[in-house]
């Protein structure tokens, strides 16, 4: 039999493909499916199913694009919103996968009808749960997104989810979500890409709260919402225009790139030194593999999308803005920097500070300011003296208390988020600002003034 | 700089991408245009043009979709005639590719507007010519597809272009053409891939007729016109529609391929073994490599195709049948025949006849019909004593001159052409026909009563 | 963090890659170990550790190849064996990988030295146990490859293994096992390629034997031995040849390929079709897929091993080959049966029955031999009448029973063993042999008199 | 038939495969040969003969190589030449590859006894000669490596090879040579990759000497030669060690990599903005397209090489560096220098300029000293006023005409080359050195008081 976890990076999103005799399902698809095509033909399995578990917010739901190119049935979730395709999978409703039997079990909190599948096997053994975003590794599905006033409901559903449906499930049944660690659809999701029953039970602090009412208390609470979440509901909905394949943007040359660059944005997913170095003036840094974590947060739906890339083959940067619906990717400039730089056109620097350098620059601090991008959690855990916290998604809300008038030294864990917050001040008018390669990292393991409290 | 010929495998069809600087040209691109993209981006070219040397009729241009990738510009031949797409290019326009130029020159007669193009090197040089289907090495193109009615017209256009146009380019530039050996666009076009004009005023037999009287005389004959030409030229003229990639036909359960197959022509890839073998009733066999030779005389366009191939990937047919527009393709048997055998499905079969048996199977000639599917010119090569020779391409045309109350033996080569005509013959309600294993070739390397005359 | 299980198709062997920060261990490797290199490079992994969990039988352990390509240690179990290479990891033992730990519980049974390894997450929680043969899903390691006088003694520290060390795990420890179905080293391995603790405890039906004695009077049973299994033990001591890549086996004509296979193992790996309709005289038909399951079985190590395929492309064939030892590939037929075809040169057939003729071929049972080479379990669930049961792997010692003088059909599941079943009577001088496509799938899909009993 | 020119980027080596019937012949290949093997299977040819036309001295050919992986013949030149393998050929030696016909044409002068190989086609057809480095597309191959006291008689020679030999094969021959633009192998090869005898007669420049006391005067002159030929010259009698396949370099965490960097050379292939920005202390930058050209000048053979590139996948450079004998790669530094930045090492750093902001840095031309290390005929077109020129393969000698006490701005065409000259300071001492970032060619595209004469 086939049985498959495959990862989207940076979206930390899981999906699933089980195949047996020569049948196939596979649950909560990416956009860029080939992937499922490629396994299941390797494998001789046809794709007969696709289950959604919930109405997802955090990414394009591949179901649609899947179906367009394999004929297989769509089942979604959250029966009662307003589909444009598919059919509702129901309460208790099962599915043949060769021997294998999958049983759909109504656990709603996450969203108003999410859906979990239960795998049993040949044998007929209760043996894997796929618990889309109700039931996380060490996490449970967030309550707020259905709205604010809602979350007390949710959170209550969810409650009975979980301690009703999916816990009596046994302490032996394997949880395979929908989500891993690094998601934006949990808090904490810890780093077991798959888990038990069991596991949970004891260990997944939200399941500590066995009483309803302060589970409710607790679990409803507003969290972060990137900005792109609306449209990602909206085209889940909807259903995602059929891509058919990936897209391919044309390479432009720097005076097709500039003409272009005055009514799109410029994205540049190029390293930290490279980006630093020189960069197309009022691009925006995002690194290669952050792009799925943070394109959704500095980047908008409104225009094209140019980029700046090492290669002249942009495949993966497309692929990851497409499972995020940024579809208009007007080109991207050939043979990189490179070429830019022959044009003799103007390019915009980041001072790279190298974590030596650092502490004489840092002599007099009053002439410093040091902006730390890490999260809450990453901050209590170690801590740079003297520094002011902004975690990297909340800058463009607070970015006015930054100071224009001094040295701003930004930090992250290693240097990659700093950029990101560094182009995007420089964005703004903000001109001298520097990036702290290796960030903590590189900072922890030298010894200077500047003391880190631990 | 960039200079590469790109071979359309079974079509013989010669497209070249020459880059300098960062630009690059494309003349006369085929439809899966891919190849030309990851050239240049490999060499940081960016393609500009896209010349096309003539309105093709024996397969898909692929400027439409070239252009709808990279943005590069089409200048067309055949200005006259009324395209929906490109701009025509007029006798001496250059263009600048790097320090390289490219020159147009008129040499009509194969088509009314065909263009060849002269490649001067960056010293100015000229240095090679590409002539689309004026003149290949050892032939020249056929002027009947225009009309019969014309024939005489093109052909002594053909000769001044050749006569007046091409050979005073110099004996020393190269002649890069449209199409090698193999070309339904040719006769008896000569093996070099490549060649020069010396070579070919001293050696090309259709150069020695340098009486324009007796040109004409000569060459305007008929010629083998296969059926889906029109749609071609039809097609060259609208521009095909852009299919962005590849298309993935899905895979399909034998009770699906079965119940669709009912309104669909099934295209059957596999090996002469293979599907002599078994097959689905009433499917054609092509052999994967001749498919783009074949598939123009045996498939229409009124039906969808499916595909019953050696591997659960068809990416090799579905690229060979959308060069030449055969775009409906509506799926494929997964798992090959295997599955259609667990299915308990009914089969046909086509007898297999290795050489050695073959000898007695013949002892009494007047119960065996031997049917030779080679061209003439192979025919004159090597003669087999009493076979009824009627050219694989002629048989839809001739059947009738097979017996259906004896055993049929088809020879051709190597016994790949053969299947062709075998599964031909049994669609079409023969019976009792086999296909000779190894062919000429094989029957060759024994002796055997049954003389081969040379 | 990276958590891939890889598995050996057809030797339904798992090994896994776990990474964490930027380190990577490596559990029981398979000898072509690019895979491991590619999954850690591409997630930015070094490989730091390979583990494995016993002196593997069935396979060639890829410990020192992966260690000669990224430097990792080598930690091996059955520490009291001669090992030539790596280290003895000890009871307790533990490494970290980044903030994972993996910690070693000694196993024995399988083999006098077993080891599992336990993994605890970040968080400390036991979170997977790799229990290599000791227990699989649904079934138990093998006692008997020791030495059947050491059975007993095997089988009780394997009670205690399972009973004393794993089971005490906790239902909620997910089972990661070194074989899946299909594997020669369980007889009833489930479909299941991941499982709990819980799962095998309540269903593994070799655990119900809760009583020492008894689990002991009933484990300690000899079960089959494919011949290869010596070699394997062999070179997983000295460390196998490091090979640095793949083998490539050169291309050889047919008259080269006549001459060599003089002193050599034709392994013929095309589908049923093809090698039935024609094939190298004394060539052996093992399905492309089932070369894993069944070379160990039918080649020797004796001889060198040429390949007829289906495509010039033998890199598949040759991963599965020296998997087990095989290294010894002297070269392909290249341009498959085709070339053979046109070279003259002779060839065998196995005939072909389709289902639906096979009814009336049957009418005189008195003529005709039924061959049914399915296992035990397979023709419990559904009996051919009249037919003679001789397991695929037990034909070569039994191959005396089959008689030479009526028709021989063979019928396996779905027509692909019945080849390797029938080619290997063929070789043996039985020359009226039969294989029916589609087997007892097809069999069972239509309505004939010869009655199947379920 | 097969026909292609395969190009080893950077060095400019052409080397070609040829096939008709169903074999083939590969003309000087290349060490990593798995090209041809691939083209070959492909297209279904067996490659039969491997010819040599030249002892190679500024790459290690591939004879040995791919002989190892296919079984063909190897025919070398320079038969008086103390070979460890293969067979010389003799002038006048033909060998059929299908209905081809290869003769060789002995014509020494670039080495003492070069061949060339003029190919017929199937009609008996003079076609194409392989001139090795006898002849080039607008030059000749130079004369001085046999020995400065050798030069005039190998240019003598070389004059009876041209004129006696090569131009009366006739003007509409093709000629298919060693090298392209580019090669050390001559000073001026054009930019065509293939040419014909008639445009060589008309337009090469070396071969307007007509009278041979003048040629030989003319062409009797020493040229650069790169550290590396004697060791290629070595390994090319001798036979390069086996590879087998491509040589795979584990990754090195930053501690590790240090450590052996101590005892060797690190090798940096990163943009120039990457280098620029931030280096491993020591390292030595060539930007990965320029590493064929000058790796031979900047590396040497008795250290182990490590690397620092853009990916976790050092194939490519290695690539590179295989043709030109630095097998001894220890290793590459994983996750690239961000896993350095993290670990807190200490970096160097090379100032990047940019060409709006040179104007103003050059104000005060005393203080300035602005170093170009374009070669003379590219200083010829395009002069800058005030600059020192330096060709980049001569600085190593001439490294002491630049001042340490001042800033050193270096030039090149692009600024590439740029940072190898200034990596190269920086490796021996000198610390205040910026690189121009787009060169000549940005600088040429703005307005500055700095002017450049054209």
């Amino acid at each position: 039999m086939l049985f498959e976890r495959i990862e989207s990076k940076g979206l930390a999103h899981y999906s699933y493909i089980i195949g047996d005799g020569n049948q196939a399902v596979v649950i909560d698809p990416r956009r860029d499916c080939g992937v499922y095509m490629d396994m299941a033909a390797e494998g001789g399995y046809q794709i007969k199913y696709i289950m959604e578990t919930h109405r997802n917010e955090d990414y394009i739901i591949g179901s649609v694009e899947l179906a367009a190119r394999c004929g297989a049935e769509i089942w979604h979730a959250d029966a009662e919103l307003d589909y444009q395709y598919g059919k509702p999978s129901e309460d208790g409703q099962t599915w043949s996968i060769g021997s294998l039997e999958l049983k759909v079990i109504c656990t709603p909190g996450h969203t108003p009808g999410s859906m979990s599948y239960l795998l049993h096997d040949s044998a007929g053994i209760p043996w894997i749960v796929f618990t889309g975003d109700a039931l996380f590794a060490g996490d449970i599905g967030r309550v707020d997104l259905p709205g604010l006033d809602l979350m007390d409901e949710m959170a209550g559903l969810l409650y009975d989810s979980l301690f009703n449906k999916l816990l009596p499930l046994g302490d032996d049944v394997i949880v395979c979500p929908g989500h891993g660690s690094g998601s934006v659809c949990g808090t904490a999701i810890a780093s077991r890409p798959m888990t038990t029953i069991g596991i949970e039970r004891k260990n997944n602090p939200k399941l500590r709260y066995t009483d309803k009412a302060e589970f409710v208390e607790k679990m409803a609470v507003e969290l972060e919402r990137p900005p792109y979440f609306r449209m990602m509901e909206k085209l889940n909905l909807e259903g995602a225009p059929v891509l058919g394949n990936l897209p391919s943007p044309p390479p432009l040359s720097p005076d097709k790139f500039a003409e272009m660059a005055e009514n799109a944005i410029v994205l540049d997913t190029r390293t930290e030194t490279g980006f630093g170095a020189a960069h197309v003036p009022d691009s925006k840094a995002i690194w290669l593999k952050g792009v799925p974590s943070f394109a959704g947060w500095f980047l908008t739906y409104d225009k094209p999308i140019l980029l700046v890339n090492e290669t002249n083959n942009p495949e993966t940067v497309v692929r990851m803005l497409i499972r995020i619906g940024f579809d208009n990717i007007a080109g991207y400039l050939y043979n990189e920097m490179h070429e830019w730089f022959m044009s003799g056109k103007e390019t915009q620097s980041i001072k790279l500070v190298e974590v030596h350098d650092l502490c004489h620059l840092l002599d007099d601090r009053k002439k410093a300011w040091i902006l730390d991008v890490r999260s809450e959690e990453e901050i209590e855990s170690a801590r740079i003296t003297d520094a002011h916290n902004i975690h990297l998604t909340q800058l463009p809300e607070r970015i006015d208390e930054v100071p224009k008038d001094k040295p701003v030294y930004v930090f992250c864990g290693s240097g990659l988020r700093s950029m990101v917050a560094a182009s995007f001040l420089q964005n703004n008018g903000w001109d001298n600002v520097a990036v702290i390669l290796g960030g903590l990292a590189g900072w922890s393991s030298i010894t200077c003034p500047v003391k880190i409290k631990e």
